[in-house]
């Protein structure tokens, strides 16, 4: 196993347990290979994603099939000990996302007397593409850590949306980990590893389970469909527009604090979607909310889904095909000065509601370079005029800074702590 | 697209997106060829899994990486609607388990005007190993359907076992199925569109989502990995194993009743593992706990994982190297009077508990001919003695009838409706 391969043994693709005789050498090939700017990762469900870099990775890395997201309390009052938390993640996370255990001499290397220092459940398994993305809460900067000084101007305590219905207990957070792979059980293990590691210094507040991502983030992807049977993201920013990120997504310098440059501000929405009640909604309504045909997902008036949708062209009547009220309409950048944000939300299914329905829906997640004005004027038009809102129930919300990427021997925030 | 390929298109593995340049073939092949007796769908990830046949699918089929589990409630007292209803679902399971939609028409192809008759989420996907299984839980024979005098002996109310801690949300229901697929989103696609196509007869009870499976069932499969880090099912049943499945697995016509032969009982277990709690452990006692090595999986005082276990052995002082309390000790068929069963359990983690922990562990299923001699000797086994029962919380419950599988033209449970 040579040539920066992980140490863990290579299996079929998430746990089928069929050995993929050979595949040691590409896999290897794709994690040592250069990578094309800011496409990282597009090329190997089961490879290896680099950690390092200018920005962190799970942002514009193509998509994983699967999300394990958290958000932390932080537990202890005393920097030093936030620092040092930060740094002991930062090593378990670049070994985790190599596909090694989160600390050297894991599940079974180390004394018998002791507690395994990995949890043991990924041991089996390949990086499967894993990402670790790191953000800051409003509530990391109250004071108790020095950092009042520090916080953002943007990063707001998000406003009350019309029809938010939010569960306190879903929301906020001093810090939060996104882990996405393609291996649900390597996300979980991250997530529950970072978690071991804080024990005593932060508790778990929150967290949320994505079955199935609901955007591309590169133009290889193939657009993925919501829990309303919908191509979900067409229009999403994509890893190869560089001057969009440029302009959307990435804090500049321009932007400050210093500490955030290269960083990105993570907005996440627990939705709950009622789709019983949509499923008794007629295939006209559905594409007239939504605005697009379900089965191609071409917007109403086009043929293909990434045909250009034309919010001018009127129909039968004078009145615009794709309606006033249409989804697509709203979130887009033509209606809203250009704002654009970078999607990359999961579908949930988590049990039911007690009332006869699955409680299902999309854990929407973005990525934005201001959410002052870019994902609160989207959700603001959306929540007062969206016909989707009828199907929707916001139940959880966060928002959090995301640090840049970290470079070789730096760890998570060391901008911000310095 | 011929030779018997579904209609969807051919994606990549669960959503990828990467499209399978030639797979089309190879996918159709592995779904036309005949297959070695008991040993389903154990070579495709992302064919078909043939629906009927003697037993029901998703039973000794490979066992797939993902699930959704739901239990339902029966709405209606009308036996003529119940039937008319297992008689909609067969036609749905037989569709979806060949990759098609829910109901022809489907999502796009029926009138504008009317609710679509597939909700649309798996349109793009393929069969992904899909298997639907169903259930009849005690309720069922309750007198409403004129079912009373049919209920099987074996299928008791189950005992309420040491430490149980159910939650009346999570346990029971009048009928219970079980979707398995290696994509997630085809599994919940199928839970939901039969509790679509059910609306107004039946409602959702409670529901499950397994995200990592936790057993082998075919020779070829690795074992997979619980969250408590150790290698799960190692001594499973596995379908090549005919002559177990015939002693332990399958109602014969000498335990009756006639309309369950060929079938058999399930019994659900949601147990939350404190992982937090095992995993301040130290590794030795895990090892003792589990009476297997957690690298390797080997029984201790052996040296590689299928390494026959020896119960007799002595070690240092005397004492049993595995204890008299190891889980693997109690659960064997060698302490339980040579009772075997066929697991089929998943790894879970549903959030967090409020109290700063990951709400995660097992959702056992498994499969026996008789649970009162099998599961339940065993349950009391280990629910009052496993040391390891310090670490678990059963928190949900099932024990449902699984009728034999449906003949061409049948439809589910035709034989206890005849």
């Amino acid at each position: 196993m040579s040539g920066g391969l992980p140490r863990r043994r290579l299996l079929g693709l998430a746990g089928a347990g069929v050995a993929l005789a050979g595949a040691g050498a590409a896999v290897g090939a794709v994690a040592a290979a250069p990578r094309p700017p800011e496409v990282e990762g597009a090329s190997s469900l089961t490879g290896a994603v680099p950690f390092h870099g200018e920005h962190q990775a799970g942002i514009t890395t193509a998509a994983q099939d699967r999300m394990h997201f958290v958000a932390f309390d932080v537990k202890t009052t005393k920097r030093e000990e936030l620092v040092a938390l930060l740094k002991e993640w930062t090593e378990a996370a670049v070994r985790m996302t190599a596909g090694q255990e989160a600390v050297d001499g894991g599940a079974v290397g180390g004394s018998a007397e002791a507690p395994p220092k990995d949890t043991g459940e990924a041991l089996d398994l390949p990086p499967s593409a894993l990402t670790i993305t790191i953000g800051f809460g409003p509530s990391l900067f109250d004071g108790r850590f020095g950092l009042a000084d520090r916080r953002p101007a943007a990063l707001i305590d998000l406003p009350r949306f019309p029809g938010d219905d939010l569960d306190p207990n879903r929301s906020g957070g001093d810090l939060c980990v996104q882990a996405c792979a393609n291996d649900p059980q390597v996300a979980v293990h991250a997530i529950r590893n970072l978690a071991r590691i804080g024990f005593g210094r932060v508790s778990v507040r929150w967290s949320q389970l994505g079955f199935g991502r609901t955007s591309s983030t590169t133009r290889a992807q193939a657009t993925p469909r919501n829990m309303f049977g919908f191509k979900d993201g067409t229009r999403n920013v994509k890893a190869e527009e560089s001057d969009v990120l440029r302009d959307h997504v990435w804090v500049s310098e321009e932007d400050g604090p210093d500490w955030l440059v290269g960083g990105t501000y993570l907005v996440a929405r627990r939705i709950r979607m009622h789709i019983e009640i949509w499923d008794r909604t007629s295939l006209r309504e559905q594409e007239e909310i939504v605005g697009r045909k379900k089965g191609t997902g071409a917007a109403l008036g086009q043929v293909d889904e990434f045909d250009e949708m034309d919010l001018h062209v009127k129909g039968a009547g004078g009145l615009p095909v794709i309606g006033v009220d249409a989804h697509i309409r709203l979130a887009s950048h033509e209606e809203l000065g250009g704002a654009r944000i970078l999607r990359r939300g999961y579908n949930f299914t988590d049990g039911s509601d007690g009332l006869g329905h699955l409680d299902a829906g999309l854990f929407f997640v973005c990525f934005n370079r201001d959410s002052r004005t870019r994902f609160v004027p989207m959700q603001n038009a959306l929540a007062s005029r969206d016909k989707m809102m009828e199907y929707l129930e916001h139940t959880g919300s966060g928002h959090f800074a995301v640090p840049p990427g970290v470079r070789e021997g730096g760890f998570w925030g060391d901008t911000l702590f310095r």
